[in-house]
């Protein structure tokens, strides 16, 4: 197969374009789709696997999603509860890979950013540098499939292997309405960081997350406590190091935090879940609770609801957070029962719902999801509202000005 | 003239009748005017002077409101709002005693329940009781006149001179819409108790109280801190056996504290001010914040309002109150400006205004006087509407079936 070796930026017919490659890259043309190899000498195993990029049909660009956040940490529900707003239910691709990462449903197609490791399990472990090191993730590649899905092309992705810890053979993924990118390091590169069309940051505070292994790991691993201990401090520098940072450039944070409602509570069961939304983001207006931009705590219940210990308690308001404007909504507590939660709803603005109750309505369906019955659950279908309303109004403001789309 | 001596329940033609009086009482009968005498030796210097009762024209029954306070807590200043809601100006009887405590508009008559003192200044002293003991004050004669009143009956009122410490000469009372007993006892016999259709009660703490007499005595009278300090301790045994515990009968109480908003606040400049609002009273449906029922606590202050150190914070929830149950709105801090008070206007709810402004017009016509900037103003003006509701609703019910209310 030719293959030759491009430094410019190619524009294709229709709306299709290349940005500069890697020094590594090699490109080759065949009608509409682009052949792509790598030869670089990181991927022992799969050294001249060719990547397949192909224009897209239509004019619509693909919205790219990013989530970030740590292993163990409820991406996956996330995602489950994200496709679930668009109607579909999320499955890896068929006859591929059983082992593969990605989800794919008729709106949404989800990929794992581990797929973009550069290093596998033994190279890791030969280099000393964990999974979390940029070191061992392939930027480049990933900034290049992400830009050609976004621009309607579709890629040959690498599959990281969780089961063998090896790299293994490209599946093919085609332009979807929305990527999500999924991972620990959505963004971290700044190329890949600015294709987001908006981003998440699921941050676990360090009391939970322990909390959550323990529960996880020891009683359903047999883990102990020590190696639990020993795994956390172990990958804590680079996490600091590489993803704690990224939360800066999220335009939604879900920040989960041990309750305040039981003092010096350590249990991690009951969680205080506070929505972080970025002010000024387009096609993304913030949810609010009664008064936008004042301060506000809300017990609901009282009269009309009668909670159990310890309640439930809301809190909203403006702050600021790395240096940016935002607004927080606040859950302390969990729901009892089904007419607290169809409560809470109506007294929320801006839910971007399509019909009263729909945010109820989402939560019920799943309502064996981890977190259904707290604020993880609730803002995780809240941010998912959200982002089908960008979705929607950013195809819509394409059909105005699809050329000026195209360039934006 | 000729005087019988009565000591059953008269009753008269139309809706009036008169209740057993007290042993020293003395009823004489001149067509529908009934003339009261006493020959009590306490009224060294009024005895037989008549007091004249006439029934009324109509057979609408007056409303009458209890308004509880100490003195110089702003008790005048809530009549004139209360007036203004009404669209009057209250005004002193005209042609009447000049030192008269009396105020009448249209609708309403506010009298002082000064009046009923049975001890003028001098018989105080030489029995060692001070006015707000109940012995320093005519229950019997309250009763029976405020009830006259209540049943259309017009009645010759005493007149406690504040400037002379004298008992002076009767004035004549005629039933008004509203009657409003306002002073040191209205809630305290129990028979005067019922006879309130809404009972308020103003309760200043003692650090505002000491904060207030000290800019009013001190600075406009030329009292020292000591006196006013004595002043305060030697009311302080008979108000706490006498005045305070009338408010857990009252349907609101206006609590006026020091502001939390700044730490050890002892200036007494910026108030906290909680409307305490008893529920289950007919036609009285408390005023509540966002979410009727639930706990609330709001700063309006943020991206909308910019308000000036230490701000403005509200709350609101349900509480027990001497053991009853209460809805409790709470204001700390004052408005810097217009725009700030209409906005808070709009997040409340059960106002009982006519019309979207009403509270921040009445506000503002009265912006001269004391607490027009803070929650004392506000809920004085709020009670009023209140107020201007129950009398309306009570009103439209004995219209709708006149011989049930006659005899309510």
């Amino acid at each position: 197969m030719a293959a030759c070796t491009v430094y410019s930026t190619l524009s294709l017919k229709t709306n299709c374009f290349i940005s500069t490659p890697s020094s590594k890259t090699h490109y080759g043309f065949h009608h509409k789709q682009i052949v792509l190899y790598t030869t670089s000498k990181r991927h022992n195993k799969r050294v001249n696997n060719p990547y397949v990029i192909t224009c897209a049909a239509s004019d619509s660009q693909t919205v790219v999603i990013g989530l970030a956040a740590d292993s163990g940490c409820g991406k996956s529900t996330f995602m489950r509860r994200l496709t679930s707003v668009f109607g579909g239910t999320a499955e890896p691709p068929k006859g591929g890979n059983p082992d593969s990462n990605t989800l794919i449903s008729d709106t949404t197609t989800v990929i794992c950013l581990d797929d973009y490791h550069s290093l596998d399990r033994t190279g890791r472990k030969e280099k000393g540098v964990t999974a979390l090191d940029p070191r061992a993730n392939d930027f480049d590649l990933m900034y290049e499939q992400v830009k050609a899905i976004k621009d309607g092309i579709s890629v040959q992705k690498p599959i990281y292997n969780h089961v063998t810890g090896l790299l293994d053979p490209p599946e093919l993924i085609k332009p979807p309405k929305i990527l999500v990118i999924e991972g620990l390091h959505p963004m971290y590169d700044a190329r890949v960081r600015d294709l987001l069309d908006f981003s998440i940051y699921l941050d676990i505070s360090n009391e939970v997350k322990f909390a959550w292994k323990i529960q996880r790991d020891m009683a359903e691993r047999g883990h102990s406590l020590e190696s639990i201990k020993a795994s956390i401090e172990a990958r804590k520098p680079d996490f600091d190091a590489y993803i704690d940072p990224q939360k800066q450039y999220a335009d939604a944070v879900i920040e989960v935090l041990p309750t305040e409602l039981i003092p010096d509570d350590n249990e991690g069961k009951i969680l205080r879940v506070r929505l972080i939304q970025k002010e000024g983001v387009k096609n993304f207006s913030p949810v609010y609770l009664f008064d936008d931009g004042s301060t506000i705590s809300w017990i609901p219940c009282g009269r009309k609801l009668t909670c159990s210990y310890p309640g439930i308690k809301f809190a909203y308001g403006p702050d600021a957070y790395y240096g940016n404007e935002v607004s927080i909504v606040e859950m302390d507590g969990q729901f009892d029962r089904l007419d607290e939660l169809i409560y809470v709803e109506s007294h929320l603005s801006n839910l971007s719902s399509k019909f009263y109750g729909e945010v109820t309505q989402q939560m019920l369906k799943h309502a064996d999801f981890p977190g259904s019955n707290n604020g993880t659950g609730l803002f995780q279908t809240i941010v998912g509202l959200k982002i089908r309303e960008l979705y929607e109004q950013l195809v819509a403001s394409r059909a105005q000005s699809p050329v000026k789309a195209a360039k934006a």
